[in-house]
């Protein structure tokens, strides 16, 4: 941890003399209050961390749990006093939170290094590869059981339920995000839930869930057919694979964040589905789930080893349906290693 | 939804000419987005409403999804420019939108109208009833269920699973929280989640959940003894039962809210487990599962109709266990209306 607190003062582009992360109540929670702690139960609302340049830090917990609101202040104002610039995380900090410090500390002068925080979670360190490792396994082990589950009749949101039991019944301590399984027409949407809608011969189901595990998410996305695929269907589900593929390729250190989706896009344009490809291409993953980068328009980031993502190219054609293939990948030296390793091949569900 | 907007301009003691809410990127989602809008589906990150005091209200969605962050900015300050003195959520608003609303609208004076929020949130219109009420009705039937899934050898987490498998079996879209299911000694940690021990005779067997149905929840507890009790697990169980029974008896409009837990409180120091009740006696509930008010100590805020709130005592010995039963209440003219209806009479279960 006291190499993740030196990284956040390294990274940042502002000097300052300590760091503050303060928690308000759920859900304005920072996740960075975990990560620079290593506390992985609990939500300690209101609770704070103060980050000194050496990499040691303090930890305030919860005025409601331990403290008067008064003691609170007192205890935060003499450990803070000997600084002069704060910074804080604006992204991850309350205004409400930012006017109290200003109060407590008025000689204070509060910088945002925000870019600190970014910067430094974008490179994931060994514990937390391992943690995603895991959460992507306890994913591929419920897209494996998905097929099981399925049968004529069934409602999205009862395979949502189940894909939910599945993630915690292999020890995801909740599912990464609101589970996504939508069938025929409703997979045309890409940010559909789940609602009542039965399964029926021909449908699309697409299955769009993670794991979270000690904090940290994974993300995966399968599209399956239900019975008999028509070409149709069959013909997207291979452009969007290929599409995977070309990013798979390309992505590695040095490459920029914007060139990726730029190459699925064009690819996906190039189809007779050009135009249907809606989303960006993938996003940053780990203690959060959109985790700072992402494969979008124009994004001039570089590529880094040790950077994780997904990779999520999607066809969408509204009032007959959508497909998309989400992994996770691990930057390397070289390239990616996958860290989902569920099927990718094309699969109509008796 | 327009008595709602209304509401919270006529709640807030501070005079504004629009009142603006920012979504950040999740979990920094304010909720008032959803009590203002209807919407229940979907996360609107960078989502933005703007409140008139008639009532109405335009909502511009994210820049992420259908505009550039610039197209975005020129619109908003369209939108807003008439007003002089904009009113802002500061709990519910990061810092850095905060920021970059003020360079967005240099001209504007920003004011926190959180208290007209707080106000208006606290007293539950039909349709919010009507949702908590179907949220407790889930709660209870998942409550109904946990004695078919217990054995001898099950691991807290494998209940944990049944119990959300359950809530979204019955339509929840999720779980409230972070599902509680404790065994033995570890049912003596009020905020304790749930891990990998195994269920032996004679343990406690603590179950804290809710369920999360059109963005509103129900929040439950019941404690129950696997096997055959002792007098002390007994003794303390009929002793939590009282001091609820207290607080339902003295709940209703014109109470002070620190009354109620004075009550509580005082009532179980009389007795042989005086200072092993550690946290508040409830909160308010609804949109968020802490949703504004509390039982808490010296609180001055008088209880009124149309309030939901849990009454959730606890008698905690570490190293030994702990009892909470908890349920959820409306407030009504003389007294209270019970939400939650899940049996309370001690349960040895086998």
């Amino acid at each position: 941890m006291i190499q993740r607190v030196k990284n956040i003062f390294n990274n940042s582009k502002k000097k300052v003399d300590s760091i503050i992360i303060k928690n308000a109540s759920a859900p304005f929670i920072d996740d960075n209050f975990f990560y620079l702690t290593g506390l992985e139960q609990g939500m300690f609302e209101g609770s704070c961390a103060l980050l000194h340049p050496d990499g040691t830090l303090d930890i305030l917990v919860s005025e409601l749990e331990a403290k008067t609101k008064k003691e609170y202040s007192e205890l935060l104002k003499q450990l803070i006093s000997t600084s002069k610039i704060i910074g804080v995380n604006a992204s991850g900090l309350s205004y409400q939170d930012y006017k109290t410090l200003t109060e407590i500390l008025p000689q204070g002068v509060f910088v945002d290094v925000s870019d600190g925080f970014f910067r430094t979670r974008l490179i994931k360190d060994e514990q937390e590869i391992q943690h995603v490792k895991h959460a992507c396994v306890i994913a591929d082990d419920t897209m494996a059981g998905i097929s099981d589950i399925l049968s004529e009749g069934i409602s999205e949101y009862e395979l949502a339920a189940e894909i939910n039991y599945s993630l915690q019944s292999l020890g995801a301590e909740k599912p990464a995000f609101d589970t996504i399984s939508s069938f025929g027409k409703n997979t045309a949407e890409p940010h559909y839930g789940h609602g009542d809608t039965r399964l029926g011969k021909g449908d699309f189901i697409l299955c769009d869930f993670g794991a979270c595990l000690k904090r940290y998410n994974s993300d995966i996305t399968r599209t399956f057919i239900f019975g008999r695929a028509s070409d149709k269907q069959r013909e997207m589900y291979d452009i969007v694979l290929q599409a995977q593929q070309i990013a798979f390729e390309l992505i590695k250190p040095g490459i920029f964040a914007g060139d990726v989706h730029y190459a699925v896009k064009s690819f996906i344009d190039s189809t007779k589905f050009k135009g249907r490809f809606i989303h960006s291409t993938g996003h940053s993953l780990g203690l959060a789930v959109h985790d700072g980068l992402g494969f979008t328009p124009d994004n001039m980031m570089e590529l880094q080893e040790n950077m994780i993502l997904t990779v999520e190219p999607g066809i969408y054609l509204p009032g007959f349906g959508g497909v998309r293939i989400e992994d996770d990948i691990l930057i390397q030296k070289d390239g990616i290693e996958l860290l989902t390793k569920s099927s990718r091949v094309f699969t109509e569900l008796e």
